[in-house]
């Protein structure tokens, strides 16, 4: 019986928004399919945030329509404040995904509050769904978690107070972001034990930038630590266009190849997978598309865990 | 007080051999010292192979001389054979590096022996060096110990029983090779233990390659595993000219990120380690640099634990 982790493809959010082109709505619906076909089975689809803002995210609410239908599949979407999650939950979103950067930089760029005004803004949101949406799940991402970009280094302390004010909020998904890339291994694991230990398995899922090279490296620091659930992008694609010099997510290719020749269950077929990069590069023929494992191609040693 | 990891970088060796066109002997003399000037204290400047079959090696002589005379730097030498062995004494190098293969496949290719054969030749230069070098150390690298891309899976057993035969007939030093990039992190750890559970402390360490994209993953694996010594390649360069299908080594530059920001000692000074990316491109205009660190810059968090 294998372990298993689960792995959230962010790509056509997260992916999506430093691409220099706008993706068409019809292309990342057959993008999400593919990926969808593959086995992975959750994945953030979009973000309800001003058009004039992020252009590429304008279709989110058609694309969550459509990443509804497909079965087995729980569609994430992404919200800054209640009136985001009110449009996530009107186009029928399973979880809604709230930002929180620890950063007081990061935080006033993304999102023009404080990081303390962004834990009210979610217990507003949590407050809200209790009436309007309860079959509707919410994780908040502690942005910057690891280092910011504007800020420089981020106290542990502040990462684990925010945690704990999310955790007291009612928040049962928290998840740590190194929006940045500026994590190292050893950073990774002290960060989980000190947030663990204040907020026990609320806990939950890491989000990963390879900018420095250690994208990798850093969830294999965080799966030794009991992570669970990473995020990861198809390709590689990514950044935050607030936050400088972010380059793209950990490569969700290489990630489940490392997953499963360590004996965990992902649920995906690398193959398919794989086979996902396709629809991607048809509907953004212009962005390059990382991932060694793409590269190289499925060595005959693999054996899938499943 | 920093504990210390020994990085050997083999792009002078290991990451040229696969390269397109033949780097000049100043030029790969430029880039020595480039790299000698940022801290590193050993490096592998060639190898003592027939001419023909690796016309990059040619001047390896000439590059071990020039080499020596930097003071402080441990130059090392591949040497497949005694009288390759002989000639690198001759020319001064203080680290002669053997490789044996541990796939069957692969020792026919690169060596045109078995593996037990390629252990006699082992212990016949070993001999050999009693007399002629004994201030000359002798290093094995035990190549394709984590799958072959001719041979397939590689039984952690046969790695074991090699490394065996290795320390029974005297090495002192015996790295593990993943020559093809195939490791997982799990497995890293758990052919660590079975080596050295036999052979102890002359398991010294590991040279990993990024074929899959894990291999700054397999050298954290290593690391926590116990490992202090590990080959690397500026820019990410190599791959082996008999073992189809490999491809870069991993990058020096993200490696000593890594290390440093965890905490570890290296020696090396990052600004000028990327400083001889200079010399590397100038010498070899039409090779592709790889390395995460060069492409996004040292971020403003970075303090050196030096």
């Amino acid at each position: 019986m294998k372990e298993t982790v689960t792995i959230c493809e962010v790509g056509p959010r997260d992916g999506l928004q430093m691409a220099a082109s706008i993706m068409a709505t019809p292309a990342k619906c057959a993008w999400i399919a593919a990926l969808a076909a593959s086995g992975l089975r959750e994945i953030e689809v979009g973000s309800f945030v001003p058009a004039r803002l992020i252009p590429q995210m304008a279709d989110t609410d058609a694309v969550v329509r459509f990443a509804r239908a497909i079965p087995g599949l729980t569609v994430v979407a992404l919200a800054p404040n209640l009136r985001g999650a009110e449009a996530a939950v009107a186009a029928g979103a399973h979880r809604i995904s709230v930002p929180v950067s620890i950063s007081a930089g990061h935080s006033r760029a993304n999102l023009n509050r404080t990081p303390d005004e962004q834990v009210a803004v979610v217990a507003g949101i949590l407050a809200w769904m209790q009436d309007n949406a309860p079959g509707t799940e919410l994780e908040v991402a502690c942005s910057t978690a690891f280092g910011c970009s504007i800020d420089g280094i981020i106290p542990q302390a502040e990462v684990v107070r925010i945690a704990a004010a999310l955790a007291e909020a009612g928040v049962t998904q928290i998840g740590l972001a190194d929006t940045v890339g500026y994590a190292n291994p050893a950073q990774i694991k002290s960060t989980i034990r000190a947030v663990r230990a204040e907020i026990g398995p609320a806990l939950v899922g890491l989000h990963l930038h390879d900018t420095l090279g250690l994208g990798i490296a850093n969830a294999l620091a965080g799966l030794e630590a009991g992570i669970r659930d990473f995020d990861a992008a198809l390709a590689g694609l990514g950044g935050c266009p607030f936050a400088p010099g972010a380059s793209g997510n950990i490569v969700t290719e290489d990630l489940v190849f490392m997953l499963e020749s360590m004996g965990f269950d992902t649920g995906i077929d690398l193959a398919r997978l794989l086979a996902a990069r396709a629809p991607l590069h048809a509907g953004l023929p212009d962005e390059t598309l990382h991932g060694q494992l793409a590269k190289a191609g499925i060595p005959r040693i693999f054996h899938p865990a499943a």
